[in-house]
């Protein structure tokens, strides 16, 4: 695997996830970044953007697209995804990693793929379908939101468990909003303050019920889902709950036997807490039954396991090599 | 009004709620401090523990319980209310207000009053009982997220309208877990952190449902409630929701015709945030019809609204003075 | 006292420090808000800017001058407050407080007074020329760092004994950047960042030395300050030593006769903490003898005795009021 | 170098900069943890002291020392780890690279080793004096204040340009405190808090100064050194200025000259903030000439470059390992 080198571009690499995809594949082992696509910073040094990589690489933004690449990583806004596949001839060959939410699951549960721009795209989240995204020319990255609370429900509904309303409340990062500038991401604003919003609307519950309820029989039902602005700048943290009949052990042996080689995900024991996961791909579980009802506290990184680091994620697997590789990552811890 | 002078007492005045009594009550136009009683500090000037009140007093914090007051404020912690009481032979005319839960609703439901230590403590939430406070010769404050959840859901609770489950999910601040140094109180855990606790077990429960059964006929739904500890200092927002018939437009109308003329309580038509009530004792609501679910957003500051400021709403109500008196605080606001 | 009553009005009302001062003068015992100019937010009700006032006032902004006010604050912009007063015709009797650094100090040495749109200025430093301030009619009011350094040095140069170089190192709260969005006010930016700027070229270097030259006979010497940007929202603390001869005792007596009568400022024995003064308008001083070197760190809150505190402080000299009058403000101390 | 696996021990495991290591070890190319060894903790998985090791390592702390290592960590207190050395019989052929400042440049000038524990001991700045590193059996880590400092002047003392003055100020996050709980690192009190201590008295000006007068011939000027606690966790951001002759470009070429070579110093030409150093071990060094005095700003993680992240970097470099080693850490960047 050592001797295996990947192409690499990326579009849109001025923004949050395109550095956070530039820091990680810099150091990847298998991955040599052919260019990084920029329109407004083209001709600029990447370090002057992603300032912390001053030092890494002397890379500059292009305007020009290449094609001699093996992968293509699309870290532009919803919506500018599509456009950028339809104005653009790719050469069919090139796999392509979209991580804006054009792609995702579409209305129709009878496809495992979304078809579009002549691409058939398989939703990127590797604990759920592995093979296919191993086989997949081309993935839609799912949402941050939407993979802290999936991998919280996923070995209920593998188990046809989700029969009664899931109750979710979930606080992300400011990295979550991206860099542009706005009212809610002013620091004299945000710091030491908390918001909700979205409240039981927000659109990744889209691709949460896709996925859930493609996996059980039984109808789905509802998932009230309460998102809050925390003042901090990295990671999400969910609590799920939903009335279960598994006791707290079998509820343990469920969740770890579907996670297990699985090398992301991890069961506490302990109530866990966010900055355990901070700078990491990883997602941290914990499970507790409380009277009726089995709680799930869930994890991630926005920014990695939630965007960047689940797409190197899923190029490593679209390119058989170790899922592992490129992100073994040093936690910040604090 | 402007005659009045009340002489007021603190026990246990080197913690955080004590300290924000003395905030208070040193600019209260209506109140003299006759004494602060710690044993830990005794014979120190309070602004060696409360260094902001450099420059404002001179007061020293007194190992010696003084009788001679008209209000005594214990602001000991959970279960030394009691002892003290039982301990100290405290004149009958001192009329009492205790920040702890010692005092709080006991279980039976057909009690006004919780008599104990020779007294009948009432539950001292102003907007559920004002004329019982006003008659009342001692005060069980209530806890915080208790007031934060039970200000969401009195109106409800007053037409019966509380029949379905009621999530709810709240964030608080650190001070919400005192002075005392732990593990998750320590900067370099609790700065960009989340954890959840006591999920769906916070002991607030008990005097949440205890006042919320005590106000309809219908027997009372289960209250779910997701606790978090947030990174920021001050304040507790909720979001609590249930299925509900109203309109946007009939809560709107419900809540303000139960909340006139109660001055700390105001509804926000727009999105809230936790910084608008920061440093106030006031209580901002935000109520969102979405789908069949009422979303009611609460937020107070947890040491003000949720504690000293509430003792002193109580102590004005007691007093017969304006509501207002010594707690039209500016907002800190950033 | 109680019966005066000032008519006051605001320009530039949108901003933070307009909307401090509203949170001030809202509560103020003598003073009534005429209007609230606002070009852009003409109409609106003040809230809906400053949100934490929800439930405190039913004022609008509004785009017209009134002329029957008698003291108008100018919060607008630097330059700003020079072509406002150009542009209108204001009733010479109404007095001025400018909170923009358009008619500070001048170049000139000789003077004590900024003349400039047919008014003459008083640089508005109670500290310094209380009796100056009482008997103005239009005040500049300091800059915010300016402030923390002159209280620092004032009583060194009333004798005459700064004649070594100063160094002087700061740091400030986002709020000094005031509610513009920049990248260095970016939520996910500056969370947990620490950078300087303007290293020995701050623009408030220039008021500070003109005050102090101001005081002592002897060239003032080099004055060296590095201001850094810091993770927080409100508060500026100063550290700033230079050779002295004075022994520990002999400086403290000297700065306890400076600001003796002085009500806003305070010297701590122990080392002192920014949260002493939040949402105060005090400044806290403390003295520390190290070798040769007299330390002296100096912390008050931007928005107060750096702004908005100040200039209600001036009012309420200009108008003969206690110079405590609305600004007995309650710490948010945490 | 891929084949060479270095066999090594950490003793004082369960701390910050034992953490630290651990998660640096975990994923180093040439080393095994052969223990951690942890007096308070033995018997327990790392992880639940580390918690964000969980799914990292089943590693476990030991009570019991094993003396089959290539090198061994000191990780604990200052005072412990000499204490550590004169209690136990430690082989000879294991080298040492002691975190505390029990070893650090001791009083004499003429030495460039501290002899001790029958031990020499060097000093572990790589960019003074990384041959002498390479060849020595025991390292004495640097202080955390001291490696950015140093960073800052090295180039003008190899030039004997440091004749004058030299003012520093600089910041550091909670976690250079550890994780003893302490009022100062407790969270309500330090978040959003500044405060400065050991002004002009930190301890760290001793190893400062040594290795600068043991650079250059004339006589070093004094140092004065303000430190000041800032509410963040991780990280170092100092300021230093002093007169000096040389132009902008030319102070930058004595910098980009003496750094050629260092992989872990990078020199920014734009104005530098912490975060961009934040979980990596680089320093970045901005340089900027204003009238006289030259101004270097200094940034470090003061727990990588400043404790554990040098520590590897010392083994890497007496292992004739790459110096990079281990050490290729992705910013946590936000």
């Amino acid at each position: 695997m050592g001797g295996v080198s990947i192409k690499a571009g990326i579009v849109g690499g001025a923004g949050y996830t395109g550095g956070e995809l530039l820091r990680l594949l810099l150091n990847h082992p298998n991955v040599s970044i052919s260019f990084v696509h920029s329109n407004s910073q083209a001709g600029k040094p990447v370090y002057e953007t992603h300032r912390d990589l001053l030092g890494e690489t002397e890379l500059c933004f292009t305007g020009k697209l290449q094609q001699d690449v093996d992968v293509l990583f699309l870290c532009v806004g919803h919506g500018a995804a599509k456009s950028f596949l339809e104005a653009e001839q790719l050469y069919p060959g090139i796999k392509i990693i979209d991580l804006s939410q054009d792609f995702r699951w579409n209305e129709s549960l009878n496809d495992n793929m979304v078809n579009s721009c002549g691409r058939d795209f398989a939703y990127g989240l590797p604990e759920l379908q592995r093979k296919l995204i191993q086989e997949s020319q081309n993935i839609a990255n799912p949402g941050c939101f939407a993979t802290a609370i999936q991998l919280a429900l996923l070995p209920l509904a593998k188990q046809g468990l989700l029969t009664e309303e899931v109750q979710v409340s979930g606080i992300t990062g400011s990295t979550g909003a991206g860099q542009s500038l706005s009212s809610t991401s002013h620091y004299s604003w945000r710091s030491g303050n908390i918001s909700n919003y979205k409240v039981l609307s927000h659109q990744h519950l889209h691709e949460i019920r896709r996925t859930l309820q493609g996996m059980q029989q039984q109808e789905l039902p509802g998932i009230n889902f309460v998102p809050y602005r925390g003042p901090f700048t990295r990671g999400i943290l969910c609590t799920s709950y939903t009335r279960c009949n598994l006791s707290q052990t079998e509820a343990e042996e469920l969740y770890a036997g579907y996670y297990k080689g699985h090398p992301f995900v991890s069961i506490s024991k302990s109530t866990p807490d966010l900055k355990q996961v901070v700078n990491t791909n990883k997602c941290i579980l914990h499970l507790q039954k409380e009277g009726d009802y089995l709680v799930i506290t869930s994890m991630i990184d926005n920014l990695l396991k939630g965007a960047s680091g689940q797409a190197v994620q899923n190029m490593n697997l679209m390119f058989n090599l170790d899922e592992h590789a490129g992100l073994k990552l040093k936690a910040s811890a604090f």
